[in-house]
C-alpha cells in the first residue's frame, strides 16, 4: 500500500515546478502547461513519454569533437554500462568517434550524477526519477538512484538533433518522474516461441520509452518454456524443444536489470496448463494422457486441487525457479478456467463437499489460497487475472484486470493492489490512438485518493497466437510507445496528433536497436512476390490493418499453432500510417466546406494509386495464391479509389450527387468493410464520410 | 588426395546424364547443355546454384490440400529435421499447413530416400549428391548420405511457384552433385563480433545454396572470440565481453552439421595474436603489457617460436578447442607477420642462429612444424593462409590462397593441397559479376589432372573491419550466392545475365531465413533522417556503392574498431540493382545505333529522378550531418543526370555533341568517379559511355 501510495504522490506532484539550482542561468522561457491538456509541441521537442516538468530557452549545446563526460558521485557496473550503451548509440547516431574514457576534470559535456545505487532487487517503490539541466556549457543529469539515470539517458538521447552546424541539444530543464510505478509489457511466448534475442531488443525498446516491467508469460497450453532442473518433463515434453535454459533466463533478467525493467514471471495455473500434464499428468484434473494443445482458446486440462501431491510438486517448481526471478511478484494467472474436469471428477466433487468449499470457485479460492501460502513462504507477492480475486483471498494479492477498469475499481474499493490491462491488448490490433485513450485511472472511476492508490499502473498485452519472432515487432511498436506514455506522463498529456508527430521519431530510434516497424511490410511482402514490384502491395497495406486475433480466431475453423504466419495479414501493421493520412486529409478537406479546396491534391493521388494498384495486383496475384488471397482487398480499396475520385468532383462541382450514386456508394463501403483474408481496410469510415458530403455537396465559394 | 581425385571425378562427368530409373515416363524434352556455355534459362526455372544435369518436360506437380510425405530407407534425427525444415518454408511459402507426420503408404507427394547417413564426422569426401525426380503423380528425392538430401530439399523448395491453379512443381529430373568438394564462407568475427543468431541464419544461407564450409575466423589482433576454459584470460581480457561460450560453439557446430555444413575454425597465429597477449603476454615476442588493438592493419604482437612454453601453452590450447571443433581440418592462419618483434629480441635472433634456421621465414616454418606435430597429435590436418608454404612442410599441409591462383598452382604443382579466396574477398565490393567469373581451375593455370585435383575449391571470405551484425548480411549476400555457383555448378555454367536473373529469386528467398539484403538501404535510412521521405536517398543509393576495404582503409587516418558502423555507406549495398539496370538500358541504347530509340523513356526518367533527388537531400542534410557527408555525392549524381539528359538529346536529334559540352562532360564524370563518404558512384562508366555515343551521334533511322 505505501508503495502505491508513494506512487499516488508522484501523480498528484506532476508536473513537478523547475528546482532552482546554483549555477544554472534562469530559462528565458517557462513553459506552463495549460490547465487542461498539456502542450507536448514545445517547439521543436519530441520526447515520448512527455516528462513531467520542462523548461526551454533559446540556445544549444554543441556536440562535437570536444564531447567529453564524467560519471560524478554515485557509481557502479550498470551507471557505467548504461552510459557507455547510450554513447554507442550517440555514436551511431552522429557518426562521431566519442571518448571511451571518462574525463577526469568535474566538468564535462555530460555529467552524470547518481546519488545511490536504488534498490538491490529492483521493486514497485523504486525511485525512477531525474533532472537533466542542459546548458550550453554542459549538460547534467542528476538522479537519487541509477534507475533514474537510466531514464534521464533516453531524455538525453530524444533531445539529440542536426542541423547545419552540426550535432547539439536545445537548452532545457527537465524534472522528471513517471506518474504510475507499475509500467509493463506482458509477452506471451508460450503460444508461439520468441528466442532470447527477441526479448532483448524488446527490452531495449521497453527502456527506450521507459516501461519497467516485463511480464513474461511463460507457460500455457501450447507450451512450457523454462528449464525446470527438478522437473525436465516439463520443457522436454512440453515445449517441442523450444524454451529457455536457466542460463539463458538469468541472462535475460540481468538484461532487464541493466535497463532498470523487473522481470515478473507468470507460470499460469489451475487452467491454461495443458502443456504441464504432457510430462506430468499425474497432477491433473483428468487422467490423460496429455499432449501439447494445438488449438487456441480454452481447454478442459486443470490442476488437481484435491491432491496433497500438486502442491508439493508446486511448491518444489516454484522453489527451483525463485532462484531465476528475484522480483517480489509472482504471477500464478488463474484465468479461464472452465471447470469441466472438476465437475467430471467425482473425487475432486467430493473433496469440495469434505471442505465446504461450495463450488468451483470456492475450489479455485481453495487452490489459490494453498498457492499463496507457497508463494509467501518464498517471499513473493501473487499477482493474477480477475479471476483470482474472491473474499477469501487476503489484500496482498494483486489483480491485473482484462475485465475492465470497473472491474479493478471494484478491486481497489476491496483494498486490492491492481493493474490495468483491459483496452491494452495488442492482439486487439487497435490504432495507437484507442490505447492512448484509455487512462488507468478515469476520473469517472470515481475512486477516492486512497482507493486510487492502489491502482499500480498499467500493462500492454502481447498474446502469442498469432505472433512470431518475425512480426512481433511490428505488433508491440510503435503502439506500445503511446501506453508508456500513458503510464508515464502526466495525466494531462491527452494531445493524439501530438504523441503521433512524437511516435513516427520514436519508430525511427527504436530501428537504432533492431526494432523493425516501419520496413516490415516490405521485408515480408517480398517474399510474397519474389523479385517482383511490391509498391503496389505496398499501397493496399497501406490501407489495411490486420484483423483482431478475436476476429481471426472466430472466422477460421482452423486456429491452431501450425498456421503458416507469413501471409498478407502479417505482412501488414497494425494503425497504418497511410490510412491515418487519408483520415486528416478527409477531415480537412470537409472542414473547409463549403469549397473543399484544402489538399484535394493529395487525396486524389492516394485514390489514383489505390485504382492503379489493383490491376498489378491482379497480375501478381496469378503467379502467387497467397497474394490472390488479398485480391478481394486490393479490388475493394480500388472501389473506394473510384468513388473518392468522384465525390472530389461533385465537391469542385458544388452538385450533391444523385441517390442512385449515393446508394451504390454505400453499397460499396459495406463490401469494403468486410475483412478479406483477415485484413480489413482502416479508409472506410473515410470515405463514408466523404460520400455523405458528397451527397450533400451545394455550390460553394470557390 | 583421394578426395580431390574424387571431386575432379565429379567434375569431368558432369553434367551427368539421367539416369533411365523404372516408373518414370521418358521426359518429353531433354535438355542437352551447349558444348560452350551452359544455358541456365531451362524455360522458368530459377535454380541456384544451377545442377549438374537436368532435364525438363511437359506438367505440373500440384502442391494442395493432398500433400503428403514419407522418408523410405535411411532415416536419423538429423534427416528428420531437415525435411521438418523445409516443409515448413514451404508452409511459409504457400500459406498450406501440411502434414506434420509422415503418411505410411509407400507413395506420397515427396518421397526422401537416403541410402545411409554419411560420414560420421562430414568431411571432404562426403558424398552431397542426389537425383530429384519430379512427376505427375509424386516427387521422389534419393541420394546416398542424408547431406544429399539435405542438398536436394533445397532444390525441390526452388522448384516450387504459383500460378492461377495454385501452387505446384515442374516436372523435372535432376541429377545433381559438386563440382568441387570445398565451397566456403570465411566469416571474420574477431575485428567486429557477431553473435550466434547471425552466424545461425549465415549458416540457413549458405545451405540455401548448397554452401559446405563455415571459416570461423575466430581470433585476432582486435579479438579473441572463443570461451576457453583452461585460458579463460583469452577471453577475458582478450574480447571486451563478446566471445561465444563453449556451450554456444557446440550449439553452432550442431546446427552446421544439421545443415550439411563443416565448421572449420581459424585461430591466426604466431603474428594477428595480439588479443592473445593482453591475457598472457609471456608468449608473445615483447614484453608487452598489451591491450585489444584498436586500429586495423598488421601488428607487431606475434607468438615467440623460441620458447617452449609457448608450445605447452599451445598444445593445451588445441588440446582443449577439439573437443569442440570435431572438424579434420585446423586453420592456423600464417599470415602477415611483420617480423619487427622477432628482429628486435635478440633470444630469438640467437634461436634462429642456434637451430640453423636462417632467417625470419625459416623461423616461421619452425613454428609451423612445432604447431603441425600439436596438430598431428590431436588428428587435425593443418590449413593456412600462402604464407606457411615452406619446403619444410609436408604435402599433408592445406594452402588457402589470398595471393592468387598462380600461388595455388604453385602449390598445387608441388603436390599441396590447396582453396582459392583470392578474387572472392567479399570486403572488396566487387560485383557477384567479377567474383562469378572468377574460376578456381581456370584453363590458364595449364595444371594437369593430377594437379589440378589438389585444388579443393574455393572461398568467399567476409573479413570484419568495417561489418556488424546489422550490415553483415548486406555484404555477404546475395553476391555469395554467386560463388556458391561457380563452386558447385559445372564450369560451362557462366551466364552473367543468367545468374543476376536466378540471384534476384534468391535474395527474395534468402530473406525467408531471415537474412535481409534488399531492405537493408531502407531500414538505415529511416534512422539518419527520422520521420522523413527517405525515397531521394534511396535514389542515390541505388547508383553507389561502399568503396572497397582497402579504399576506405587507406582513405581514413582512424581506421578503428570504434569508426561507428552506421554511415550513408553502410546504408549502401554493393552491387546495387539500380546501376546494374542503368547499364543495361544505356548498353541497348547504344546497341540501336543510329537509331537509339530502345527505352529511351526509362534512362530519361532515372536522369530526371537522379535531379530531383538532390534538392530534397540538401534539404535533409541540413538536420542530419550525417547525410550532408554524402551531398557531394548527391550533386555529382545530379550532375550525371543532367548530363545523361543532355546526351539523350542529341543522340534522338542525330546530332553530334559540341567538344565543349563533351569536355564539361569529361570534366564531370571524372568529379564523379571520385569516391565520397567512403561511397562510389557506379552509374559512370554507363554514363561515360552515353557521352560518348553522344559526341559521335549522327543523323538516325527515326
Amino acid at each position: 500500500m505505501a508503495l502505491a501510495g508513494s506512487a499516488l504522490a508522484l501523480l498528484a506532484a506532476a508536473p513537478v515546478a523547475a528546482r532552482a539550482q546554483g549555477g544554472w542561468p534562469e530559462p528565458t522561457a517557462r513553459y506552463t502547461p495549460p490547465a487542461g491538456a498539456a502542450d507536448t509541441s514545445v517547439a521543436g521537442l519530441d520526447l515520448l513519454p512527455w516528462p513531467a516538468s520542462i523548461s526551454r530557452r533559446a540556445g544549444r549545446l554543441a556536440l562535437d569533437s570536444t564531447f567529453t563526460w564524467t560519471v560524478s558521485g554515485y557509481s557502479d557496473g550498470r551507471l557505467v554500462r548504461a552510459v557507455d550503451r547510450a554513447l554507442r548509440r550517440l555514436e551511431g547516431r552522429t557518426g562521431m568517434i566519442l571518448p571511451r574514457t571518462p574525463t577526469r576534470s568535474g566538468a564535462a559535456t555530460l555529467v552524470v550524477r547518481a546519488a545511490g545505487p536504488g534498490m538491490a532487487v529492483q521493486g514497485v517503490g523504486e525511485d525512477e526519477s531525474y533532472t537533466l539541466d542542459v546548458a550550453s556549457g554542459g549538460a547534467v543529469l542528476a538522479a537519487p538512484t541509477v534507475v533514474g539515470i537510466i531514464r534521464g539517458l533516453e531524455t538525453f538521447l530524444q533531445l539529440v538533433r542536426g542541423d547545419g552546424s552540426g550535432w547539439s541539444l536545445p537548452l532545457v530543464r527537465i524534472a522528471d518522474r513517471p506518474r504510475f510505478p507499475w509500467r509493463g509489457l506482458l509477452v506471451d511466448v508460450a503460444r508461439h516461441w520468441e528466442p532470447p534475442a527477441v526479448i532483448e531488443r524488446t527490452l531495449d525498446a521497453m527502456a527506450a520509452v521507459k516501461l519497467n516491467v516485463l511480464h513474461w508469460h511463460l507457460s500455457d497450453d501450447q507450451g512450457f518454456r523454462v528449464e525446470s532442473r527438478r522437473y525436465p518433463k516439463l520443457q522436454e515434453l512440453g515445449s517441442d524443444g523450444d524454451y529457455y535454459t536457466q542460463d539463458q533466463v538469468r541472462a535475460i533478467v540481468a538484461y532487464a536489470r541493466d535497463r532498470g525493467i523487473r522481470v515478473v514471471p507468470e507460470f499460469d495455473m489451475p487452467g491454461h496448463a495443458q502443456s504441464w500434464f504432457v510430462g506430468y499428468p499425474r497432477y491433473a484434473s483428468a487422467p490423460g494422457p496429455y499432449h501439447i494443445a494445438e488449438r487456441f482458446g480454452v481447454h478442459d486440462a486443470v490442476f488437481d486441487p484435491a491432491k496433497e501431491a500438486t502442491y508439493r510438486f508446486l511448491d518444489g517448481f516454484v522453489g527451483e525457479m525463485v532462484k531465476l526471478f528475484p522480483d517480489a511478484y509472482w504471477h500464478v494467472g488463474g484465468d479461464e478456467n472452465n471447470g469441466k474436469q472438476w465437475n467430471a471428477n467425482p473425487a475432486i466433487q467430493a473433496f469440495i463437499q469434505r471442505q465446504h468449499l461450495g463450488d468451483d470457485a470456492g475450489l479455485q479460492a481453495y487452490f489459490n489460497r494453498r498457492l499463496l501460502e507457497i508463494l509467501t513462504r518464498y517471499h513473493k507477492r501473487m499477482v493474477g487475472w480477475d479471476e483470482i480475486l474472491h473474499p477469501d483471498l487476503p489484500r496482498t494479492i494483486v489483480i491485473q484486470s482484462w475485465r475492465g477498469a470497473a472491474s479493478l475499481a471494484a478491486a481497489a474499493r476491496q483494498g486490492y493492489d491492481g493493474i490495468l490491462s483491459s483496452g491494452y491488448y495488442l492482439d486487439a490490433m487497435g490504432t495507437a490512438a484507442d490505447y492512448y485513450r484509455v487512462d488507468p485511472l478515469p476520473d469517472s472511476l470515481g475512486l477516492d485518493s486512497a482507493q486510487a492508490a492502489h491502482v499500480l499502473g498499467g500493462e500492454a498485452c502481447m498474446w502469442g497466437e498469432v505472433i512470431t519472432p518475425e512480426t512481433i515487432d511490428s505488433r508491440i511498436w510503435p503502439r506500445t510507445a503511446a501506453m508508456a506514455e500513458r503510464f508515464w506522463s502526466p495525466k494531462t498529456v491527452t494531445d493524439v496528433a501530438g504523441m503521433y508527430r512524437r511516435l513516427r521519431l520514436v519508430d525511427a530510434r527504436l530501428e537504432e536497436l533492431g526494432v523493425i516497424t516501419d520496413d516490415h511490410p516490405a521485408i515480408m511482402l517480398r517474399r510474397l512476390v519474389p523479385g517482383a514490384d511490391i509498391a503496389p502491395l505496398l499501397t493496399l497495406l497501406g490501407a489495411a490493418s490486420p484483423v483482431s486475433l478475436g476476429a481471426r480466431y472466430w472466422a477460421s475453423q482452423t486456429a491452431m499453432r501450425f498456421i503458416p504466419l507469413t501471409t498478407l495479414s502479417e505482412a501488414a501493421v497494425p494503425d497504418p500510417a497511410g490510412a491515418r493520412t487519408v483520415g486528416d486529409e478527409v477531415r480537412a478537406l470537409l472542414a473547409d466546406a463549403p469549397r473543399f479546396a484544402v489538399d484535394r491534391g493529395e487525396l486524389a493521388a492516394t485514390f489514383r494509386s489505390w485504382r492503379d494498384a489493383e490491376p498489378v495486383i491482379e497480375a501478381q496475384a496469378a503467379a502467387s495464391p497467397m497474394v490472390e488471397a488479398g485480391l478481394p482487398l486490393a479490388r475493394g480499396l480500388a472501389d473506394l479509389g473510384a468513388a473518392g475520385q468522384e465525390a472530389l468532383a461533385y465537391l469542385r462541382a458544388g452538385t450533391a450527387a444523385p441517390a442512385s450514386w449515393v446508394a451504390q456508394g454505400d453499397s460499396l463501403l459495406a463490401r469494403a468493410a468486410r475483412p478479406v483474408a483477415n485484413l480489413r481496410l482502416m479508409v472506410v469510415p473515410a470515405l463514408r464520410d466523404l460520400v455523405a458530403a458528397a451527397a450533400a455537396a451545394r455550390p460553394g465559394a470557390e
